[in-house]
C-alpha cells in the first residue's frame, strides 16, 4: 500500500508540539496539505478551511482533525462524507450524540475513524494492561493534580460549558484507566467543585463500581501547587500495580519497572497507519462517556472565585 | 414459540397502573413471578428481590425490571447472567457507562435486551415518524411543560444528582423526537434553570442540530401551572407536523388526524415478544446520551428556591 497522503486541520500548539513530528516519525503515512486559518506550513499544500482544502482537487486519502472539539463535528463529517479516512483528537468532540453519529456515517462509507487518547501512548499503560490481565484486582485509585494556572493560564474557554474544566486532564486518566481495567465500570458518585464566577469544575470526587462490584476512586484538582500528581494505582491480591508522571513510569509492587520511553504520538499515527490499512476503526469513547456521566450525576458545590 | 415466562422487579406505581394490565393484555408473555421488598401480588411466585428469584428455581424466560434507574445495573447484570432476557424501563440505567455495559454483556450472552421509552407508543408517533421520511424539514421545535407540584408532589429524590430534574419528562420528548425525525441531531447549546436550593434543573433551554444542519429548539419546564403542554412541532416544506398531548394527537397541515388509541405499555410487551422471538435487541439509548450530553454542555442559572 502507498503512503496514506494526509491533510491537517488546526495548525495550533498541539499540532506543532506533537503531531507534525509524529507525522514525520511514522512510516507509512506523509502530510499533503494543512488547513489553518491564520498560519500556514512550507512544503504542503495550505487552506483557509477543510471546506478549501477538500474542493481543492489536492489528492487526500485522510484527514487529522486538530482543532478544539467545538465545531469538529461538521469537519469530520464533510471529511467522510468526501471519502477521507479521519483522526480524531482528544476528546473526540464536545457531545456524545455527534461522536456516535460519526461512528455510524464512518461506518456506512466503509472509512476508518480513530478517536485518539493520547496518553494511552505513555510507556507504562500497555505493561500495566498486561500485567493486570492476569492480576486478581481488589480496587483502583486516582489522583490526577495539576496547576491549573501553569497549564491553562488564561484560556477562558476551558471554564466555559463545553470547555470540561477539571475533566480536560482528568480525561486523560479516564483514557488510562479504561485501558488498562480488565472490566467495565461505571460512576456511582459524583461531586463538582466549581468557582463561583465559573461554569466548569476545578475539582471532581468521583466514585465508580467495576461490573463486578470493585471500587475505583478518582480525584481530579486544578489548584495543585508545587509537585504535580498524575498517579493511578491498582491494588491486586498479588501486589500493587502504580503507574505515575502520567502514565510514563510503572511500579510493581513497589519495584519501578524499565520502560519504553513515550511514544505518545508516534503511537497515535502507527495506530492510524495501521487501522486504515486494515479498514478499521477505533472508536472507543468511553472515556468521554463517562464524563458526560460525571455531569449528569454530578452534585455541584460552589467554592471561591477562581482567577487566573 | 411457548409464552414467555416473566418476573417483575419492583411493584410500585408504574408496575400496577401500566406494566400488569399491558403483560395480561399481550399474547406471549404471562407474568410468573414478581419481586418487591414490600408488595406482594396474587396468583404468582413472589419474591423479596431478584436474588431471591433468580435463586428460587421458579423457571423464568424473561425479567422486567420496574425499579428505579439506580441499583438497576446490579439487577440487569444478575438476570443476563442468569440466562433471562431484560426489558428497562426508562430512563435504561443511571450512567450510560452501566447501560453499554449491559448492552454488550447481552450481545455476549445471545440474550434480548429493550432499552424501553413509552412515549414512543403514544398514538400519533409512528404516523408522524411515516410522514416526516416523506418530506422535506426545516426545523423541530419542542415545548414540555407541566407542574411539577401536580406530578410529583414530595418526591425528594428527583431533585437529587441522578434524579434529572426536569429531564424525567423531558427525556419522553426527546424518545419522540429521536424516533419521528429521519435524520440523527445533536446538541449545541444547553441553559439549565436550577433552584437555589436543589441539585437537578427544574426548567431546560435546549439546542440542537441535525446532521445536515437543521434546527431543533426545546423547553422543557416544570413550573407550568394551568394548561400542560407536551407539544413537538416539525415545519417541512409542504407544511407543518405537529404532536400534542404527549404524542396521543397528530395534526398535520392544521389538520387534526384520527389516531389510534394510546397502547404505550401494551406496544412495548409486544415489541418486547417480537424481539425475544427474534433473538434480536433494542437498545436506542440516545435518549439518555442526549440528557448526558446537556448537562455536560450545560451552563448553570440559578433561580429561586423550590418548595413543595
Amino acid at each position: 500500500m502507498s503512503k496514506i497522503r494526509l491533510g491537517i486541520v488546526g495548525l495550533g500548539k498541539i499540532a506543532r508540539d506533537q503531531h507534525l513530528g509524529a507525522i514525520e516519525a511514522t512510516d507509512g503515512i506523509e502530510l499533503t496539505a494543512v488547513a489553518s486559518r491564520n498560519a500556514k506550513l512550507e512544503g504542503v499544500h495550505c487552506f483557509h478551511d477543510i471546506d478549501e482544502m477538500l474542493a481543492s482537487g489536492v489528492e487526500l486519502d485522510a484527514i487529522s482533525l486538530c482543532t478544539p472539539p467545538q465545531g469538529r463535528f461538521a469537519q469530520a463529517k464533510a471529511a467522510i462524507e468526501a471519502g477521507k479516512h479521519v483522526m480524531l483528537e482528544k476528546p473526540p468532540g464536545a457531545t456524545l450524540s455527534e461522536v456516535f453519529a460519526l461512528e455510524k456515517l464512518a461506518k456506512a462509507k466503509g472509512l476508518s475513524l480513530f478517536a485518539t487518547w493520547h496518553s494511552r501512548g505513555a510507556a507504562g499503560v500497555e505493561p500495566a494492561r498486561a500485567l493486570l490481565a492476569k492480576r486478581k484486582i481488589k480496587s483502583a485509585s486516582v489522583a490526577w493534580k495539576e496547576d491549573v494556572r501553569h497549564w491553562h493560564p488564561g484560556q477562558a474557554w476551558i471554564w466555559e460549558p463545553g470547555g470540561l474544566g477539571v475533566f480536560d486532564p482528568g480525561i486523560n486518566a479516564l483514557s488510562i484507566v479504561t485501558r488498562i481495567m480488565p472490566e467495565t465500570f461505571h460512576l456511582t458518585h459524583s461531586d463538582l467543585t466549581i468557582p463561583s464566577n465559573r461554569a466548569a469544575p476545578i475539582a471532581a470526587n468521583l466514585t465508580f463500581e467495576t461490573a463486578s462490584g470493585l471500587p475505583i476512586a478518582a480525584e481530579f484538582d486544578w489548584r495543585q501547587t508545587g509537585p504535580q500528581t498524575w498517579d493511578i494505582r491498582v491494588e491486586t491480591e498479588e501486589g500493587s500495580v502504580v503507574l505515575t508522571h502520567g502514565g510514563s513510569r510503572l511500579i510493581v509492587d513497589g519495584e519501578a519497572q524499565i520502560v519504553e520511553e513515550d511514544r505518545e504520538y508516534r503511537n497515535l499515527y502507527r495506530d492510524f497507519v495501521a487501522l486504515v490499512s486494515k479498514g478499521e476503526s477505533d472508536t472507543d469513547f468511553s472515556p468521554l462517556v463517562h464524563v458526560a456521566d460525571a455531569f449528569m450525576l454530578g452534585r455541584r458545590i460552589e467554592t471561591e472565585a477562581f482567577e487566573d
